[in-house]
């Protein structure tokens, strides 16, 4: 895997008016986030968007100008929603045309006589655009410059992840730990600003959490130094020991 | 309920680290959208933005006076990373300051005792903003102009919009109906494109899914007027029909 000497980071855009109107619950953005932190790569933004062109076109347009990398999820399929490709050619200026490679594919995997012309859709992709290799369906998704388009379908999306792993280059990996407390955010925000304060560096979160009655905060510390994690880590448990608060260890 | 006579549209923006970090998979994306549907208010764009004043900021002006209702969602709770208060205070060139009536309301509820340094700061929002009451855990949301902020816990945030049916003037409700049949999309993506060409005013959408090793599609027919959904929806059985295609009654 290669890796940059710099911070990456990425844009997701979430494209679909079922995700907008509330009849489909959106999870790729969780399933992408987590493969990008892997990678080393933190998503900064993500937008969801109807099907529709010129929405589309300025999300795409805006947004691969400010990260180094975006991925657009849904609208690759074979009916007439499915708007992605042709907005991406748009974007770009680039032909919407017969992509040679993906018709080649799509023919052998369907066979001649099933080859119709919503499949035969499937293959109409920006001129020049490079594939995304789909082991679950056959579709592929592409790539043009830093924009990598996938499917919509979050099982076929994640089959299509690892032939990417070589093509995306991270920069320093981002890890976190988390510690978990049976208290109430409001006991020990006094004590957390502090040492935020102290490590200007790293990402501190507070996430107030319910489980079987009981409620509970994570404390969440992220960045690409581990040491200083550890060291971050043990000054807040100092803290919640001199407060008398109880860790929930089996929280994960 | 209040109506108006026109489309009346909807903005997110969820707030959150956790989020765009994968660590915590959002629903209240799919809640607010749910209920603004039902209050006739279609939300046209989601933006999921981190813990980050300046984003937050350009965010909420830039989205504030393209829809009619902006809603946010989490970042004020008693911790450092809880930000959203006062950036939406310097969004609309507002004092941070302490609300009176929170105030009151979070002293009485916690009582003198305990209502520490992280709790007070709760009652810290931008001038004049009109409080969201929280019948789950008194911490109140609050509206400037637009924007309507309320909390990232999902229960809480439910548990808030009771409060705020009266407040909303939605316009016409958008109704849908799903047509569920055993096929794959390309199938029927020729037919249902040239009834989507027919049927310019409303929106058409065709979704796969598995289910127990089967595969299927949900089309999903959207307007805010009932009879042309039906008339809509006949045609579409006509050509499921004719294709000797079958139904899948029993999936929603």
């Amino acid at each position: 895997m290669k890796k940059a000497n710099k911070k990456i980071n990425a844009a997701l855009i979430i494209i679909g008016n079922e995700i907008l109107s509330g009849r489909t619950q959106d999870i790729n953005v969780m399933n992408l986030s987590k493969w990008l932190n892997e990678l080393g790569v933190k998503v900064e933004e993500v937008r969801i968007v109807p099907d529709n062109e010129i929405a589309i076109v300025h999300t795409v347009n805006f947004l691969r100008k400010r990260f180094n990398y975006v991925f657009t999820t849904g609208g690759i399929g074979p009916t007439h929603d499915d708007i992605t490709s042709k907005s991406i050619a748009k974007a770009f200026n680039l032909k919407y045309e017969k992509h040679k490679e993906a018709y080649q594919l799509l023919k052998s995997y369907y066979g001649s006589k099933n080859f119709n012309t919503g499949r035969k859709k499937m293959t109409m992709i920006p001129e020049k655009a490079k594939l995304i290799l789909n082991p679950a369906s056959a579709a592929p998704g592409f790539i043009v410059d830093n924009v990598y388009c996938l499917p919509g379908v979050p099982s076929i999306l994640k089959s299509m992840l690892g032939g990417l792993n070589n093509k995306i280059i991270g920069g320093k990996k981002i890890y976190n730990k988390t510690i978990n407390i049976k208290t109430v955010e409001s006991e020990i925000a006094a004590p957390l600003e502090k040492t935020q304060k102290k490590y200007k560096n790293i990402e501190i979160g507070s996430y107030p959490f319910f489980k079987n009655g009981n409620i509970g905060v994570s404390i969440v510390i992220r960045s690409s130094e581990k040491n200083i994690i550890n060291k971050c880590c043990n000054e807040i448990k100092k803290f919640i020991k001199k407060k008398k608060l109880k860790f929930w260890e089996e929280i994960k």
